[in-house]
């Protein structure tokens, strides 16, 4: 006991000290569930909070993954540690994608002041989410200045972990409809900076107007003072970056600016989202143990297959028997 | 309270005929959360089962929606009526993509034979997959023969959505690297059919010959008998339809005739799925509207702000305070 007590000290120390060696196996243990590993977290999370968190998201092929290799490479050259967080199938640092841009982004691995981490889209019973904040957290809490978070822009999950960043980037490419079609439909509500990549392409002033467009027609819903603005980028030829980091210095600015209290109301919601999440799935990991020692869940799951009740009916019952009314 | 139970009863049995009219309404409810609504669904449930459910799902551009659309016009051919979930930022069917593909969807909502519902990617509290599952009992409950889910094959709900269909396809198109990638990294082994769509692109016979491939790397962990095909097809050109249906009918065949097991075991995974996903957010939201009405929430928002405790110790605390150990 005293061991493990020790053990948990000492690698909550080398993590706080930035050791790579340590904060990747921690990773890999908050993964296989280890139960220590959860304790490590805890002792970790009141020095997490410092770091400047940048999501970058938008739909495969508007090349996240090139972006955020040149973002890497203007950080690390100004002297910033970074830590990456790739939660995208198609992305290189997730060991997706082609052959070229994995290649690419083995460089920074050599690199002691980048830490880069991917996540799957599937097989984490706990959720994306809470993968995703525990990494960040470990990241944070190892000192590192930036951390990226880069994320398929479709689907629920991948909009909400884009939306726990301080700054998110909305990625795009010229001419492709269905994609500003996709942004309309979500992710152009958590965009702090709108990104075109690959801007030589034809169609880009087009892109840029209809973007135009559509923050104009969506700014009344904007209670915050801040307005998005449309940077254009050529990630592959390095082009457009270092004005795309001055736009995240701006908005980084422009949080620590209000009083303090912009950064304030991103970070409460960034906890309560984090508390509502960890306890939804913890509740439901415990209860689904229970039910199925002792034998509670397979008798359930009879009755709705023999029709004797239904899902509804069945989950409501049990909610009411663990909780109570009100 | 006489008159609500024969409100209920006169929805069901009006939805039991196939009446559009009272399957709306209740579909709007249902979105609402008027508590009336869940009561109907609970009496539909137990009339569903009998639609055969086709997931349709892969990246934005791959021509999903007018693949729907072209199914639809075949099963309407054949005489079958369908229903058909589009869950799906980027389809024209809730609304999204360019103004062409939303007009040539137009026709079928004059069709009483077809009932086309869709749902947005964000803003169900209550979760994505409960208001999909919801739809398709009710789109089966009213009689219809097919139901088509038409989903974005990235991200985790959409995935399990997609998961949850008797027969799955996976749409692609050729020459998308990063999209054969995404279909790596997860939504193959939800595939029961591969579609190549605008086959007549360049790429189409290396894109075949990639998934071939695929398929047989991921052969050795299909514990079923069901052996995945690839179809080609120009969906927007009517092309090759009738041999994917005729897949889809093998399929289905298929799954009945393994003595009706592999039927079986389609079916009672899909209950246990949504048993514990109704379970989830019903837990979730119950205990979210307790804590909230007592104050304990702010009160443990502030403890993890002031970092008296972190989210993983308040939430695992509060788990144990309701469901004790073991």
């Amino acid at each position: 006991m005293l061991d493990l007590a020790n053990d948990v000290n000492d690698t909550v120390n080398r993590i706080l000290k930035g050791e790579v060696l340590a904060a990747a196996r921690l990773m890999r243990d908050l993964d296989d569930g280890a139960p220590q590993a959860r304790e490590i977290l805890k002792r970790l999370y009141p020095h997490s909070g410092r770091a400047h968190i940048i999501g970058i998201t938008g739909s495969p092929g508007v090349g996240k993954s090139t972006l955020t290799d040149r973002l890497i490479q203007h950080l690390r050259r100004q002297g910033q540690t970074v830590g990456v967080v790739a939660v995208d199938p198609t992305s290189p640092f997730s060991g997706g994608a082609i052959l070229g841009d994995r290649i690419r982004m083995q460089r920074h691995t050599l690199d002691e002041g980048v830490f880069i981490r991917s996540l799957a889209t599937r097989g984490h019973f706990g959720g994306l989410t809470a993968s995703a904040r525990a990494v960040i957290t470990v990241l944070d809490a190892m000192g590192k200045n930036y951390i990226l978070v880069e994320t398929v822009g479709v689907g629920q999950d991948e909009v909400e972990i884009a939306g726990t960043a301080y700054t998110t980037l909305v990625v795009t490419v010229p001419g492709m409809g269905d994609d500003i079609q996709a942004i309309k439909a979500g992710i152009l509500e958590v965009a702090d900076l709108l990104v075109i990549n690959k801007a030589d392409r034809e169609g880009a002033s087009r892109t840029y107007q209809d973007l135009l467009m559509m923050l104009d027609l969506q700014a009344h819903r904007h209670t915050s003072a801040w307005k998005p603005k449309i940077y254009q980028t050529q990630a592959l030829e390095n082009q457009g970056i270092e004005e795309l980091m001055a736009g995240v210095e701006e908005h980084r600015e422009f949080l620590a600016r209000e009083g303090g209290e912009a950064l304030l109301a991103a970070r409460g919601a960034r906890v309560r989202q984090e508390f509502l999440e960890l306890l939804k799935e913890g509740m439901h990991l415990h209860l689904v143990r229970q039910l199925t020692r002792s034998g509670r869940l397979e008798e359930i799951l009879r009755e709705v297959l023999e029709k004797r009740t239904d899902p509804y009916s069945a989950s409501e019952a049990l909610v009411l028997e663990i909780l109570g009314e009100g």
